[in-house]
Parts: C-alpha cells; sequence; structure tokens
C-alpha cells in the first residue's frame, strides 16, 4: 500500500504546478508548493504513508465538520438543524449569500463560512475561549494528538485582515443569528482555522467519521453514528465547495478541504485519507490533492455509489 | 419484508395528508392524495411490495437520471459534462438560474429542468421524434416493462401551459446551448416527462443503478458503472431538489422525486426502490414517500454514510 | 444654431470611433459606423439640423415610451401603473429580472423588454395586427410624417433570433402577465422595434413630449399634460439603460436612445432632439450621440436640474 | 402662501395614520407620529411655513446628498465619480448590493448606504472627528443655522445596533473601497446620520441646490452649479429609495427622504423644500410628507417634466 501512496504521488506530482498558493492572508503564502503528502488509515488497523506527510499546515475550512460534530455533541441534530441548514447553496465557501432578502437559517450551511461561524456560537462553554478550548481538545482526541495547537501567526494574521469574515458575522448579527458580540465570536471561529495539523491527523479524524464515530485502534465511542452520518452526508454534499459535485462524480466520497492545502477524505467503514498540497485551485481546493483521491479511488474502488 | 413495508405505509400514511397535489396542470391535481405504495428490488434477488405498487402515474423529474442515462450512452461523460454541469445550484427545480450574467453550461445541473432540456438535445437520433423514441426504449429496456408509454393526457397538458419550460428552453437557445428548434426539443422533453411508470417500474430502473449497470436478475449490463456513478453522485447531491442535503442526512442514499408523486431511490450495491404517493411538500417531494424512505432507512440500515 | 450643431458633430465626430454597431441581428450591423446627424425643433418655432438628419434607422427602444403613451392613452395612468411598475431597475435593457422569485408587475419597468413587451397587450384593439397600426399611427401622427413604416428586413431578423425576448415573454407568461398567445404579442413588439425614422422625426416625437402633448407648429393636443409628464420621468430615470444616471449628471434631461443608434431627449418646453450615430457603447448607447448631447447641454444650459 | 401650505397639511394630515415609525432603533420610535410640518424658501426671498416645521429630528439619509456635496466640493467630480457610481441600483437603500460577485465602484449610489459610507473616506480632515465637523459646518452654512448639532442618544444608539451597516462597510473593506478602520469611517457616518434639523433648515440647504449653489437671501456661493446638476440629477433617479420612479412621476422634482421622518425637495431655480412627518411607508419614505409634495406639485406646477 505504501507503495501504491508512493506512486500516485509520483503520478500526481505536476499538478502542483497548476495551482497556486492561498495568498489572501500573507502567512500562507510562505507554504512551500512543491509539498505533496498522504497518510491513510485502514478498518484493517493499517496505515500507510507517503510524501511530506508529517509536514503541518493549518486546517482552515476543515475544521468545519469538526465544528459541526461538536455542535451537534452540544445540542444534538434538532437544534443544530434549526440553527443552520444542510442544503447546497450553490455558492463559493465565503458566499455573501443574501440577496437583500431576510436571511433564514434555512440559507446557511456548515460547510460554508456564514454557517460556520453561527456554529461557533452553539459550542458550550462560559466564554469563546472555553468554546475555542473545547473544540481543540475534541480535534485533539479525534487526531489522537494531544500536541495539536495554534499557529498564532496565521490566527493574528487572519484576526487583523478577515473583513469579508466580519461582514459575514455582522450579517448573522442583523438577522438575529448571532446573539453574542461579533469580534467575540470571530475571535473563536479564527483561532479554529487556525489550529494547526498534519496528514496523520487529518486521516485519523476521517477515520472516526468513516467509522461511525469510534476512534481508529481503540474503538473508543466518541459521537454517535448517527452524527457520523449527519456530518458525511454534508461533507458529500458540500464538503468541496462549489467543487462538490464534480467531486462526488469523480471521487465518490465524502470529503472535506482547507485553503491550507489540506484534504481529509472519509470511506465509509473503509477508510480515513488526510493529503497535503498547498497549491491551489480556483475554487480553493488541492489541485494535486484531488487528482490524488481521484486516482486511488479508481485503483481502490472508493466510490460509495 | 413485505409485512415490514406494510407496516411502514401504515405508520407513514397519515403524512399523506400534510402534502398537496401538484396543481400546475390539471392533469396532475386528478390522481388520488390518498395513494401510497412501495416496490423493493434486493441484491439476492427478491422483489417486495406494498399497497398501491401498480398504480401508473407520469415520471415527470425522475426522467432526469434516464436522459442523462442515455445522453452518457450516446456522447461519453466528457461530452455530457461539457455541455451540462454537475454543481448544485442552490435553487429549485425551475429555477431561471441566470441572474442577467452569460449563462454557462457550468450553471446547468441535468437534475434542474434547464440542464434535462439541455440533455434533450445531446440523445442521438434524426428527429426529436426518433430521439425520444430511443429515451423510452431504454426506459422500458431499465424497467423490463416493453408497455411502458406516454400519458397523453398529461403530455398534451404539459405542451399547452409550458411557459416557464419555454423561458427557460428560449434562454438556452439566446446562449447558444441550444441548436434546434426550442418547440421540437421542448416536444421532446414533455414526453419524456409524460412516460407512465409504476413503482415496480421505478424499483427496477433504480436497481439497475444500485447495480452497476447491470439489470436485475438477468444481470445484463445495459451500461457501464462509470455511468452508474456518475448517475448517483448526481442523485445523491440533487436528485431531491432543495431538499437533498436534508435528504441525504435523514435517508441517505442516492434519489430522485417527480412532482407526479414518485420517488426513485438507489442503494447502492443493495436495492432498487420505487415509491408513489402523490401528495407534495412545499418543494415538489412526496411528503409520505420521503418519510417511507426514512423509516425505512432506519430499519433497514441504508445510509451509505 | 445650424453651424453650432455642425460644429458639434465636428468635434463630436471621432467618437464614432469608439462604439460598435449593434451585432445581435445581422440587419443592424449594415449601419453605416460613420453616419452622425442631429435634428432639433425649439419652442420658438425653429428647426435646426446637421449631419446624416435624413437617414433612416429603425427605432427600436425608442419605441418604449410611444408605447407608453399609447398605453396611457388607451387606458389611464392607474391601469398602466398597475400593470408595469416604474422604479429603475438597476439592470440592462434585456434583464431578466427574475431571480426565481415571483414576478410582480412592480418589477416590470416601460423601459426595460419585458415591460414594453407587456404593455403591447394594453393597447386597444382586436388583434394585436390592430394595436400594432394603431401604434404606428400614433407614431407617424407624433412625429408630423406619415409616411414612416416598418423595415420589414429588420423586422424579419428580429422575428427569427429574437430568443432573449421570447424567454422574457414566456416568463410574463408564466406569472400571468400575459394573456394571449407569446408569438402574437411579440410579432407586435418586433414590429414596433422596426419602425423606420430619422432624427427629424424623433426631433418632433420629443418635442410634443417637451410641449405638454401639443404638436409643433399646430400645436394641437395629442394627449394630456400629465402623460407626458409621466413618461418624461421615466425617461429621466431609466430612459438610457443603465447609464441614464451618468446621462443625468451630464446632460440633465429625459432622453431614450435604441440600439439601432437613434437618441430621442426631451427638453421640457424648449425643444425636442433627435440624433443618430450608430456605434453603441457597451451599454447600448450611442457613444457620439452622448457626446454631442453633453455638448450641446453646456452650450445651451439644457439640463433641467 | 401660508394659507396654502395649511390646507394641504389638513387635506393629507389622515396620512400620517397609514405609515409607522422607523422603530430599527429605540430613539427614532419615540417621535410623535402625528407631528406634520413644512417650510418653503421661494426664489423671490420669501418663506412659507406651517404645521410643526421648527420641531428638530435627525436628518438620516438627507445628510447623503450633504456628504456628496462635501465630496465633491473637496475633490471634484472626476475623483468622486470614480470611487462611487451613479447608477440606480433597483434596490433598498441599506442593500447588500453585492452578489457575490466583486463590487466595484459602479456598484455603488451615494444615495444608499454603502455609497454613502464609502464618501466618508473622500471627506478632507485629519481623522474621521474633523471629517465630521467638516461636514456639520457645511450643513450649518447651508442651512443658515450656527445651532445645528448632534442628536447624542440617536447617534449612540445607532453605533450600537448598527450591525448592517458594519456588515456593508467591511464588505466595501474586502473590495479595497475603505482603506481605514472600519469603526473609525463608520463612526463618521453614524454622527453624520444624527445631526437634527428641522423643517426650516432642510427648506435652505434645498434651495441652494435649487438655486446653483448659492444661499437664500444673501447669495452666496458655496459651490458651483456643476455640483448642483449633480446631486440634484441623483436625488432625481436615487433620492426617494426605490420609490423614486413612482416620486418622478408624482411630484416630478430632486428630493431625498430619511428614517427620521424628514424630506427635502429641491425645484430648479424656484424652491427649496423641507417637510416633517416621521410615520414611514413600506419604503421607508414619510407617507404625509410625499402626499403633500404630491399635492403641492399639482397646484404650484413644480414637476420639471
Amino acid at each position: 500500500m505504501d507503495e501504491l501512496l508512493e506512486q500516485i504521488l509520483k503520478e500526481c506530482h505536476h499538478y502542483t504546478k497548476e495551482g497556486k498558493l492561498a495568498n489572501y492572508i500573507p502567512e500562507l503564502a510562505k507554504a512551500n508548493p512543491d509539498d505533496f503528502g498522504i497518510y491513510i488509515i485502514s478498518s484493517d488497523g493499517r496505515s500507510s504513508r507517503a510524501g511530506d506527510c508529517d509536514k503541518k499546515f493549518t486546517i482552515q475550512s476543515i475544521v468545519k465538520p469538526i465544528l459541526l460534530l461538536q455542535a451537534l455533541m452540544d445540542n444534538g441534530t434538532e437544534v443544530v438543524r434549526q440553527h443552520v441548514g444542510v442544503e447546497a447553496t450553490g455558492k463559493p465557501f465565503d458566499a455573501i449569500n443574501a440577496s437583500d432578502q431576510t436571511l433564514l437559517s434555512d440559507h446557511l450551511n456548515p460547510m460554508v463560512n456564514m454557517g460556520a461561524i453561527a456554529m461557533c456560537t452553539l459550542i458550550h462553554g462560559e466564554t469563546y475561549e472555553e468554546k475555542f478550548q473545547r473544540l481543540l481538545e475534541l480535534t485533539r482526541k479525534l487526531a489522537g494528538n494531544p500536541e495539536i495547537c495554534l499557529d498564532e501567526a496565521v490566527y493574528l494574521s487572519e484576526k487583523r485582515t478577515g473583513s469579508k469574515n466580519r461582514a459575514l458575522a455582522y450579517l448573522l448579527k442583523t438577522y438575529g443569528m448571532i446573539g453574542d458580540e461579533v469580534e467575540d465570536v470571530l475571535d473563536c471561529y479564527f483561532r479554529a482555522c487556525s489550529i494547526r495539523v498534519s496528514c496523520a491527523d487529518l486521516a485519523r479524524i476521517g477515520y472516526t467519521l468513516a467509522n461511525h464515530g469510534k476512534l481508529p485502534f481503540t474503538n473508543e465511542s466518541v459521537f454517535p453514528v448517527e452524527f457520523a452520518r449527519y456530518v458525511n452526508a454534508i461533507l458529500m454534499t458540500c464538503g468541496m465547495y462549489d467543487g462538490s459535485g464534480e467531486f462526488a462524480i469523480k471521487v465518490g466520497v465524502p470529503a472535506k478541504s482547507g485553503v491550507g492545502g489540506g484534504i481529509m477524505a472519509v470511506v465509509p467503514t473503509r477508510m480515513g485519507i488526510g493529503i497535503y498540497s498547498p497549491a491551489l485551485n480556483a475554487k480553493g481546493n488541492s489541485v494535486a490533492g484531488i487528482k490524488a483521491l481521484e486516482n486511488l479511488s479508481q485503483k481502490l474502488y472508493l466510490s460509495i455509489f
């Protein structure tokens, strides 16, 4: 299997040249566009790896399914569903999603920024500092890695420059979907996006989603199967931004990408996959990462369709 | 299994009172809102049934995946993908989907009317009469039912009143996505929507999609697995109109509904399901039909997530 | 005054090279982009002219204020206002103006295609042929020119290729704003747009609007001052497509342009102006025509602000 | 004339019962919906009045033309035009006006909030405190009233609750249209909206716009005629929010309304009019105020069309 992964990285490496580093904050533009790594955990207990699979990068939007999990664990599906809709918006990740109509919770989606910001308010905790700590703990637990921590430079950079996210949050406030101070909520969101992970971390988190909420190796149950299905279903319909339809056809598994260059893929009952390659296409997805998953899906018949 | 289906129909029957018959054409409003039937074909070769599963109704939007299949069989994935996009539009089935911007093929989706109309032009055939005949033959073959035919009254009613579809088709023409005469293309589309089927027919078509393109019982291959994946993936992200996200969470299988009251569900490798209950919710999906599928999915662990 | 006009044409002539001929129908692309003419009728009874002011061209959108006048004369302001709104749409002339919301009469504007098509249904007459004849008669009367007639080649060309207008008309039909057959209504609209006029004709029509509904020279009253105000107000807010705001600042008088290259300007109580120069800017307005009006407005203090 | 005004107030007073007080900030809801006043300054040097014409209220959106004037006086038309467009948006006053497309200066309008916020950045001054002071001084000068000052309670209320305006400002920042700190710019904008005026003040400001930039009585020129035309033209096309088209037909003069209940009308070369009646229609315009202007326009032939 390690050989297969090596071969796939080799075959897909030239795609790293077709993308561009995210440059909306200076920190992200410092990544090495040549980096490419993959890590897989299978249900037979094996883990396989190739390339730069221990490199650290910020989780960015891949924190959205974890935010959703934490919101579900703290409130149950009913409450979460009431506050954040589940339909595809047909729009990019940072969509305003409001054409001068009353904004309703049904217009939000947990995988686009506005919905993710709204989910921060649903996490339990006295303060937004505490909410974030609980999210960080969940991330560490799912990844089996207590050393996961914040990338301070990215966090500060996001916080300083996040005008679009501020606009989105003030719209939520306008329509009564944020009760607390906008800056507090955003601080939690910016921290969440700035958590540093590796392919190995993503593979373990993805595996838990594939394994009905049970951690790899120990099989300890962290959340009920119902939440895994909720998250996986949304990843399938909306996990790859406005490239989700194409991805469903070509790869056929739930997945989430982040502008930090990561992709977490969930092969229900079979695998968790973590990929890192920071050169992105126009939709904000890792170019080589998607190609590697297409290749892998064909070779191992991963599509759930 | 027949008992289980009987029980589910019983439990869900009161939901038929929560919906309304489609009334945009007089013919559809003549249905009996009380009708409720289900038919399942399983990979072990068994078929199960309950309720009004032999009632005939018009296929309406459930013809869209068949249209897509025929387009794929005639042109391959590359050409189809070039003419009709695959991303969720975040809009209702008859969306204009054009806010005074240049309309691109990427804005179309095979499961919304505009994309489906565009697909009619991709089917091979000298005339639109011939194109329709080929589509009808494919429907018959997939359903294993040579007696499937057109509901003339519905067809004429649609043809007479289809202003919205005419508007959509002329927009396609405006942007060069229809080369032929709009009325010819629409005639084919209106006929396609007016094909009469039963739950049993839908179950068999769904089974073939679940079974990698091979017919039930004979295992004769009608189309390659690649096309089944293409269709199923789009059904998962967009098959239930703007209720697709909710359906993915609660049922978790590819499916397509039609305003005639039918739903075809595809449980990959396991089942094809046909349901009929013509009382619809605001999004155009059969209310009791969805409830029955939720119920069934929980009892038989159908979700692919 | 003739000298002033000659001088203005000379100063602005190089702007004819900055625009492009309308090419959406082949007939319009046959115009000579070099043509440039102007004709003015003043309240002192004088008429002045320069350049190609007797050249014939199709009236195109400049028929919209005449359509509105006829609708007002046949129905009064109340009824017209009920069927076609008066607010600026903020959109181009052929805007779809419908983002999947129920289309209301308030969303229409008499100066954009959809509103103009709706107005055709308001004109009195047994048939659409008769409605058109009445519109043609009004045009001839306002222009004092009984020889005004249809450009058959343009009419047939529009009729053959008008997919966008068909899409707009079918949308109107969808929302119950057209009761009659779409093709009949469109035939009237396409004929209306294909009426052939000269700068002199436009100047006289504009003068009547400037003169409270009374014809030049004879002072015969064709319509009440109230209708003149209705039309002029809409010309001011929406007459120059999505360039109306700029035009209001720089020229400051009600005006209407057409893609045939004409502009009719109304200087209340003072003048009617007709201009012809078929090279258009991106918004569909005559480039040199606008420049000539800016120039003229500054020299003669025409702005009503 | 005073008698005429008394009569008009009497005739229109019952319309005050058809509107509602603005309630988006508690302070505005404290107004007396029964208040109704009018003040006119004519070019013959007379001033006329009736009703509650000395009542103070906050200027709200009527500060937008003053903001535009200050921006023009500080930068000239070229620079202002480059930063803030002039076309009608076809949308309400607080429109987001951005459907996930790159926001361009041409999408802004000085009479809607986003454009007005952008104009704050164009006013000269070291600090936003200084910019506001200069705007306040201009307001005092135009109104001939050095005692005009801020309504602190309204200002603080707006500042505390202005989520929608914050969303708009952060969008401007996202697209590079605000360079400075958003909160500084908004503070200036919230102050500007909270300036307290009376009908008499508005009449004098309107008169200066009607009088080519020259103050009433003294005829001192405060700004060139070119700026008056720029402002008046925009008031005509966009001054009454998405009711501007209707107002142009029925009243026919440039005007600006504010949710505080004021209307300032400009009758070029003839009059400045100030009205106060805080009960608003659904579009945010004073119901009785508009009726009074319709009435007055008919009686005094005010329409410029």
